[in-house]
């Protein structure tokens, strides 16, 4: 399986998506990217789609926002 | 692995999603519930935390709100 890409921005909505994805997919299946710490991925999350996080990109580039924690503006800021 | 449990309602967000979470954790993983056409399965949607579809169910019983394709309200009508 390709790996998928979990963003998120650490907080409590993120955190709780983020383990039901890793018990979902398995841990090897994706990378963690907390975009909150590192700023410099956030232009790569919004070019792939990503309008909210917590979002996972799957191996065929689409991006499910699960649930909602917080707008991209929202991480920038 | 138990089974999640994947309700949508046959929305095009909801099948684009039903697509990928199948790839992600596998058909033998997840059972489909088409509430749009199941109404019978609505008020048990509704009792486990779905607001909107898709929504996906996990193991441990937290719902993943995926993108948004209608609310449960819209369903019901």
């Amino acid at each position: 399986m390709s790996t998928s890409i979990f963003y998120h921005a650490g907080c409590p909505v993120c955190v709780s998506a983020e383990h039901d994805i890793i018990n979902l997919i398995g841990e090897q299946n994706v990378e963690i990217v907390n975009i909150g710490e590192d700023k410099n991925r956030i232009a790569e999350a919004e070019q792939v789609g990503v309008k909210s996080v917590p979002a996972l990109l799957t191996p065929t580039k689409n991006v499910l926002h699960i649930n909602f924690g917080a707008s991209i503006e929202d991480v920038k800021a």
